[in-house]
């Protein structure tokens, strides 16, 4: 057996608490070496006094999927005093090796405890627990410039008629709160149940990610009243409302930069942010750290106890004051853990089932321990499904091992709140991805739907709207029925008509992948609960395809999402 | 190459910030596989417009060791906007491969940032940062029971006089704070720079790890004005103190518990500890979560609010009104995350260099982040060090490869400041594990004193003190010179001018490996600085050896340290 390939660390997606009894354990070993894992497990302190030996029990893990170059094996133990010592028997025919966390053994070194991993005891407050009407959310993204013009007594100066031309980062079409309230029953009819807005504070531009005022909306969509009567208006019609807070950095123009701007040195708030030196330039390079290169965004310096205050109040005030129902977190991961950790208790306080978003594109883990955030967006999950499906550079093998190596890289408490996005304000939209290939825009949506996670749907998207990179895919939401894309809305609709109905659908069954076949990209899996197992038969190849499986159920439905 | 071998991933020990400028970035490699590795990194946002691509440099990697399986390379990192995106460039002959977060690459993948590892952020706040005058203490562990009788009207009843009779879990010779004053000067001749005692709180047993009350001094020690006078004595003469809080659990004598026993169902303290149901049993198992399967010690309920605030105001209290150094913990791996977060904030809030020791025996990496301690207990380094230089039950080859393993299981600043000890209160005396074979006592602690960390000495061990594991290790502090090993005395001492004079010698020189032979287990390694380097030639076999070594230094000094 290849040892060098072996993995095992504890308290991250290798082992962890699923729920205040279980614990996940989990291996990783090269691809196709071992025949088969046991864990060998006991009490950290049932010491046998007569043989002078640890008690240990076995119990043989399961094989959960592989990577191009790891298979990953995971069992499931509930310790009766919640504490664990546990080790590794590792077999490949004759081949048989302890693994411990310090190195291999061919015997079992019970003489001593110290040799074996150890999760030392499940304390409840330290499961991560994102709030549980999260697993059966499905999400819907507005940009709320562009989604619905609902009072145009609001508009702001220069707005344009809705939809008469392309979107530039600079014009206005007066989307609004009373647009949204208008709409909701279009996104029940659809089988939407979370809204996330991107920024609606106080700011200059169109997409808002400049604020001014964390504690007031922008006027061009609405007052508080309006605001809160949206929120209230969802929550009657089993929506959930989640808001972007942009907690990363400020906007040029907000009264605290401004203040440094101004007086330099001097100024109250010059600490709130990361001066290099004085006065502020922000030419040729900016003297003061930014979101990227990005003047207009000055970075809060969110270790400041005032800063902290101030962001942590309006953490607070809009679920106090709107009773909101989550918090997506713009540029989360250059945020401090300590400012994050703090969040989480402060809004929590409040509203113990809010939900925490994490905008991070990369590896995530260290955000998801239970201290900090319920979720993070799934970008892997993004760039694979639109690679395979859309833009077919990758091939299924390629496909499900990333898939494979993304669901091993997290807790599966973790993964089943995932947020699986297919595109957003930042990326072109899937169609024109798909180079408006209507088809693979079904398949991802499938995809999606059928994927542990929760799904968010790009405004517009499921009515068959394109667009390119931002501006190009900030277009005005398309209200003429005769304009949209009807039939690709029924197919939206009835794929989340399916994840309702069919719990093992959406979090409710496990995903394994069946079969596969790298020439004609087709893709077989599964999602089984103790009461049902869904297969998915995907073709992914612009032909039709004969696919034979064997399968041995006691009732079998066939359905074609495609023609039913 | 071996890809299956190759492993990082960022913030943990393969990722981490040294200070609040510095990253140092790691990799895992099979055992001499690769012949180099080179970082290959950029700032996220360095995009060029002009060839459409991310902007990277590269920087050769160090070996900087090996473990049984595995070569570890490090590069040090300063970015200039403390943002970094990294992947590395693995080179093996003509083989170049470019590993990233998101697999490897025949060619570095410059059209997007995603592909690469993140780090992305340099935010101070989550630096870890043990105190600063940590580094260059020398620890002495001090059982108060045991090292000196100072007032003798204090003695509890039926002490016994100091060292007529061998240990037992139940007698008292009264050893006491008075006798520890009278005694710091003999600490100061040896060298020893801060002082780790076991609980001194209000308790029923000799060794005072059952708690009564966390707020009062067990009266058989002394009262409150003759602590203080500890303490200010103490640091007057240079030396920190430390003190143990049992948190995991009380007392079964605790007022709280004792109102539980009393009371049942209807005590206000029942939520303070884990009850499974009522009235408490203790036998034959106790009907409430323990420490071990030991009834004398209810586990706490560090989730409940009223318990948190208690032991919070314990670990400030201690500070506040005696200003003691340190806290050492106990039982630390089963207390919960979210407890010793705030716990770290409680108590840096009243004294921002406050140490922060938790007692584990395993892995240690989660509670080692900058949010929860500043060190562990090394005991793998212990087990290590004894296995090799006490028992001689594993070659000098085993030995490097533990001890490297340890080192990068840890970032290095965490490392700096590992507690090493040799023995304890829990274990045998090092000359009885040694089998009264004073020169490996003498290596032994040559070794703990020239290796990374804060060495800790168990009293009386540097006068050669016996003892089997306890009570047989906890016997009275022998203060008669005539009974004292002088010798060994001095050698410690002699070791800890060494490490004073030589700030190489202690954690301001790099540890490398230079030449090891499994055949006569001798054992060359190097402490090196930018001004010097030491080379250590220790002989580990029971005869006389020759070893030769190629060392071109531009100025030799030759130290016998058995004989000079």
């Amino acid at each position: 057996m290849l040892k060098e390939a072996i993995y095992h660390r504890p308290k991250n997606n290798f082992a962890y608490a699923y729920d205040e009894k279980t614990l996940h354990i989990r291996l990783q070993s090269k691809k196709d070496d071992l025949h088969s894992v046991d864990l060998v497990f006991g009490d950290p302190y049932d010491w046998d006094t007569h043989y002078n030996r640890w008690n240990t029990t076995q119990k043989e893990m399961t094989k959960t999927g592989s990577d191009e170059l790891f298979d990953y094996w995971l069992v499931e133990i509930q310790p009766e005093f919640r504490r664990l010592r546990y080790g590794f028997k590792l077999t490949k025919g004759n081949e048989v090796q302890y693994y411990t966390e310090k190195g291999y053994f061919d015997e079992l070194p019970t003489d001593d405890v110290a040799y074996f991993f150890c999760f030392p005891f499940l304390n409840k407050i330290d499961v991560f627990q994102a709030p549980t009407w999260v697993k059966d959310t499905v999400w819907y993204q507005i940009f709320p410039e562009r989604f619905a013009n609902g009072d145009k007594t609001i508009d702001p100066p220069g707005t344009l008629p809705w939809g008469s031309t392309e979107p530039t980062p600079t014009n206005f079409f007066g989307g609004d709160f009373e647009g949204v309230i208008q709409n909701l029953d279009y996104l029940v009819e659809l089988g939407v149940t979370g809204i996330y807005f991107t920024p609606i504070f106080k700011a200059t531009s169109n997409h808002k990610y400049d604020t001014i005022d964390y504690l007031e909306l922008d006027p061009q969509f609405g007052d508080k009243e309006t605001f809160r009567r949206l929120v209230k208006t969802c929550h009657q019609k089993g929506i959930k409302v989640m808001l972007d807070a942009v907690f990363n950095h400020s906007g040029y123009y907000s009264p605290f930069f401004q203040d440094v701007v101004e007086k330099g040195e001097a100024s109250k708030y010059k600490d709130w942010f990361h001066i290099r030196n004085f006065p502020i330039v922000t030419e040729p390079t900016p003297n003061y750290d930014t979101f990227a290169f990005t003047y207009m965004m000055p970075k809060l310096n969110t270790e400041h106890p005032e800063v902290k205050k101030y962001l942590l109040d309006v953490g607070r005030y809009w679920i106090e004051e709107f009773d909101i129902d989550g918090w997506r977190l713009d540029v989360a991961n250059e945020v401090d853990h300590q400012f994050w950790r703090e969040f989480r208790t402060a809004v929590k306080d409040v509203k113990p089932d809010v939900y925490i978003l994490g905008e991070i594109w990369h590896d995530s883990m260290p955000w998801l321990q239970g201290d900090q955030f319920d979720a993070v967006m799934n970008y892997p999950f993004t760039t694979a499904v639109l690679n395979f499906f859309a833009k077919n550079t990758i091939d299924v093998t390629e496909f499900t091992n990333i898939l494979s190596n993304v669901l091993h890289s997290y807790p599966n408490n973790v993964n089943e709140v995932a947020f699986n996005l297919l595109d957003s304000h930042d990326t072109p939209r899937i169609l024109t991805i798909a180079k408006n290939h209507k088809e693979k825009v079904k398949l991802l949506y499938l995809f999606q739907m059928s994927f542990i996670g929760t799904p968010c749907i790009y405004y517009g998207d499921e009515i068959g709207m394109t667009g390119e990179m931002d501006p190009g895919c900030r277009k005005c939401m398309e209200w003429n029925p005769a304009e949209q894309d009807l039939e690709l809305f029924s197919h939206v609709k009835k794929l989340l008509e399916l994840r309702r109905t069919f719990p093992e659908f959406g979090n409710g069954g496990e995903f394994k992948i069946i079969d596969t076949n790298p020439e004609t990209n087709y893709l077989v899996y599964a999602k089984t609960s103790n009461e049902r197992t869904i297969y998915f038969v995907v073709n992914n190849l612009e032909q039709q395809l004969d696919v034979s499986l064997s399968l041995s159920q006691s009732y079998q439905q066939l359905i074609n999402l495609w023609t039913e």
